[in-house]
């Protein structure tokens, strides 16, 4: 008999014998019956063992426990009216078993299999394959597969070619820190897994293929924050003779492809677009989350000459002030709770967080004093503040304002509920800057990567003014997540030798790490440029789950460790003597 | 203006105005005029400068070289007759160009790019970037692409769920070597690249995803020949609750469509089934190439009473005696060529080849003495020797007698030419031993790997009769390269736990290095099996290839190295202090 998927059964299959196969979800015994709520990976059925169909039946189904694995054949019959369970997609029917055989045992399980859990994510790492039978998990990974084939239909129609990249590949001290892989035959040599197939997808643009795409792994041996794994997946994207609109409009259809199919929803194209400056001007931050207001307002302008020396001094510093109206909340927010806000955004540096609230037209607050006549007005009229708003400042530097109020904004919005968690908010970020400057190695680093192309009008300026070239690059952001981002590449090797001349290599050293890159320019290589972003994240978009790991099938701990097989393990020493290494002592 | 595709421009274009993107195959000035060869991802067309056309795009064209990329806008006109290129899918028109942008430069190319090259393989690597342009690269990769499309596509519509499991894994010494790599934050801990996810695909099975695939990346650390590579691609598949005949016919049905979509060609189904033993005796190989004839006959039982020593003592020591009939040779093969044969079986260990040829209906030949009357009529009737015939026979150890048999067959079919190259002849080699014996090690391993299900049959004989136990495997065999292969899975932890008997593990040691697998096999795991395949090798075969480097897009050399990028490279000091490793010198 062809096996069938408990969850697929319904009331038009009544009186069909059936063949079922899976998992113990639970078992009730009542009245002389036994009731076994019966899983397979399609869903969950009722199954009924009375002695009045098969005693031998009923005499193994008394022995299971929960997760033991069965087979199961039966009659499909509509339950009795009063014990229909509308919270299944089967429950108006069960399945009475005339046989059962146990295909494998089950030890108790050390957590239930449930959709809400509260046991210990090291507990649930460490038993995976439990873990991942719970429904929740199980809908994740559909969603992961289901999203993943949805990327490459669109891309394959789109012309696109599907080609892999090396993971054994060459180490650049460029960037975030490599995982070094020893090589056996090359003494002293190492390979270095990618952090991304970046210069490689180039070389195919390189190799005349046009159209590449990968759905890649790549690796960052970083410190692990809760949305940061050592190994993570990337939709990598390339194509040669194209605009930035070309690859943003691409992108755009791809996403409404995949928010379509995955989520039925139809979003709305193109993407609002704001320039780096105007994100960080107005939400604090290079990945804004639009789905709410409390926007930031820089009032420099207003208060450059206020008594309140702190808001000039901020100013005529050549930092600035900004505020956040938080609309009708003056009544709600008490001294204790501003001074908790306060705390938040020293983390970031400011040093205070002032603030005012608008009763019967007026300022008021410790600060109102300094703040009267055409000052309190222009005031209220550029934050639209009216009575019962509450407002707050941060004065100081640029990236100070900026960071702190984004995070302020973040918080306020979470505390007052201001998100609804149904939209999705899909924005570009644009115009970025090239360089970012490191204040403790005291000098420009590539803002994305060394290859990526300086806006035409500001090429002149890589050497003599690095800080004001912007960036032909592009960042794609959904509710407040930077989900990838790319750029146009460089393809003259001219303008690349002048970029890494800007990072500070000599000659000598772009040649050694890059020579490879820089013969391949001179070979006839296409203008071109892409996109990658984050398949992990955009799941855990789409899923509505807020963990990262939730994404990841068998993922590591933040101390980088597999929990289930206890990776990573010793070595036998005859392995490193292979590799002509040996251990030493952290110091 | 919209980019035109220039191998898609035919005479049914004439007329229409034209932006070609792309690269300059080829140059020709005559008469004036320049003629363009220009390629792009798609193929070939003319462009062709005229300076009633346009002065400007003439002296542009004058200036380009090879490789130079270019922007061209031009007409699209018929080819005057007697200029036609029948050769070329565009050969009836040409583009006649208005405007020529020079979009990159290029060197001239260290080789040039076409179709049959004998540029040294080093160099090709080297500038890989250039080789790829070449149409039998572009050729291969697209074959690649829309090989794994038709994969994905079969398994999606099939029902399983492409899943991703980890590369940063844990070191098994069981099987080939790992590639290693240093943990920075576990002192002395080493993650492995995987050589297959094995283990991580009989989990998913015990997570309840019950059809589960990827194309998967792998790694082993050997010592290459030409068909391997340290890291190769691997269509991995594992179901729950199946056959073998549910693998086998589905892996049946994916190669149907792959045959038709990709090459064209309906293949019969099912494939023919041998078993191992059958293999090794008609074929002398446990994959077969069956697209020519030249089987081995096995002889022992004519020959074990011969006056002929060598025969006689090679049965009665326990090995045996196999021929070949090499139909119509006799005459061909002079004593200097069965010579050179001899040579060829000793690199396999057989001390000789003896010899026959059919005359008159006799037996010639300096051991023809030796074979009268019935044993001789006995011979010829087993060999199906008639006048004309070569007969070639190994007397050995059996596993001698199979591989100098085996390899002397495959090496006679080429000299023959026997081959048809458009035939693809798939089969099945079932009923494997499911331990091999290491004479050095004085130890059984597994023959596929520790996970394989013994034949029930044979269950009670694991550890006393291990050399008689069969295993629930299957490979599948494509023109004399096997493709993959695949087994169902012990699923319950006794039986699993015998087997690591089996194999001399001591229960310490089973337990240290798969305790997981153990305790997922008591958490309720379904019966489980699947199969794996190379894809590259596929590739290899779809494209009509011989050389597995050039079905990937950046290949290692045989001593692991990325010519192009010079990976593998040394580290800095500090990489390998924060790693806690130093170098060594080799001893």
């Amino acid at each position: 008999m062809e096996r069938t998927a408990c969850g697929t059964l319904r009331e038009t299959h009544k009186g069909e014998k059936v063949l079922l196969k899976g998992w113990v979800q639970k078992r009730r015994d009542l009245g002389g019956l036994i009731f076994i709520d019966f899983r397979d990976r399609s869903g969950i059925v009722q199954v009924v063992f009375n002695p009045e169909v098969s005693k031998e039946a009923l005499a193994i189904a008394e022995s299971v426990r929960t997760e033991y694995v069965l087979e199961v054949e039966g009659e499909v019959v509509a339950r009795e009216a009063g014990t229909v369970n509308e919270q299944l997609a089967t429950g108006e029917i069960e399945v009475l078993a005339s046989d059962v055989r146990v295909l494998n045992k089950a030890k108790t399980p050390p957590f239930m299999i449930e959709d809400e859990t509260d046991v210990a994510e090291d507990a649930r790492l460490k038993h995976r394959y439990i873990d991942l039978r719970r429904k929740e998990m199980q809908d994740t990974f559909y969603i992961r597969h289901q999203a993943t084939q949805v990327i490459r239909n669109f891309l394959n129609q789109d012309g696109f070619l599907e080609m892999e990249t090396p993971i054994l590949t060459k180490s650049t001290p460029e960037g975030a820190r490599d995982y070094l892989v020893p090589s056996r035959v090359h003494d002293g040599g190492f390979y270095a897994l990618p952090q991304s197939p970046q210069l490689f997808k180039q070389l195919i643009m390189m190799s005349g293929f046009e159209k590449y795409y990968q759905i890649a792994r790549c690796f960052r041996d970083e410190d692990l924050r809760a949305d940061r794994q050592p190994e993570f997946t990337q939709v990598d994207i390339e194509a040669s003779f194209v605009t930035k609109e070309d690859i943003m409009t691409m992108t755009e259809r791809m996403m409404t492809a995949v928010m379509k199919e995955v989520k039925g929803i139809d979003i709305e194209t193109p993407f609002p677009r704001l320039s780096y400056e105007e994100a960080m001007e107005r939400y604090g931050s290079d990945k804004p989350d639009t789905r709410f207001g409390l926007e930031l307002v820089n009032i420099s302008s207003i208060v450059e000459n206020s008594g309140f020396q702190v808001f000039k001094n901020a100013v005529t510093s050549g930092g600035q002030v900004s505020a956040i109206n938080v609309e009708g909340q003056a009544e709600d927010f008490s001294r204790k709770d501003i001074d908790k806000l306060t705390e938040d955004v020293k983390v970031y540096g400011a040093k205070g967080l002032a603030w005012l609230k608008v009763k019967d037209g007026e300022l008021t607050g410790p600060i109102a004093k300094f703040f009267e006549g055409e000052e309190a007005s222009s005031l209220k009229e550029a934050l639209n503040a009216k009575d019962g708003d509450l407002l707050l400042f941060v004065a100081d530097k640029t990236s100070v304002v900026h960071d702190s109020l984004g995070a302020l904004r973040q918080k306020l919005a979470d505390r007052l509920d201001l998100i609804d968690h149904s939209t999705f908010n899909f924005l570009w970020v644009i115009d970025w800057p090239l360089f970012e400057y490191n204040e403790d190695d005291g000098r420009y680093y590539a803002a994305h990567h060394p290859f990526t192309m300086p806006a035409a009008e500001d090429e002149q300026h890589l050497l003599d003014r690095p800080e004001t070239v912007q960036a032909e690059a592009y960042d794609i952001v959904l509710n407040g997540y930077e989900l990838g981002g790319g750029s146009l590449r460089i393809h003259k090797r001219d303008l690349q030798e002048k970029m890494f001349e800007a990072l500070g290599f000599s000659k000598e050293e772009a040649e050694e790490q890059f020579g490879f890159l820089m013969e391949a320019l001179d070979s006839g290589a296409p203008p071109h440029g892409g996109i990658a972003f984050g398949l992990d994240r955009l799941i855990m978009i789409l899923a509505n789950r807020t963990n990262l790991r939730d994404t990841i099938l068998f993922p590591k701990t933040a101390s980088a460790s597999d929990l289930m097989t206890n990776a990573p393990g010793g070595v036998d020493e005859s392995q490193l003597e292979e590799l002509s290494l040996k251990l030493q002592k952290k110091k």
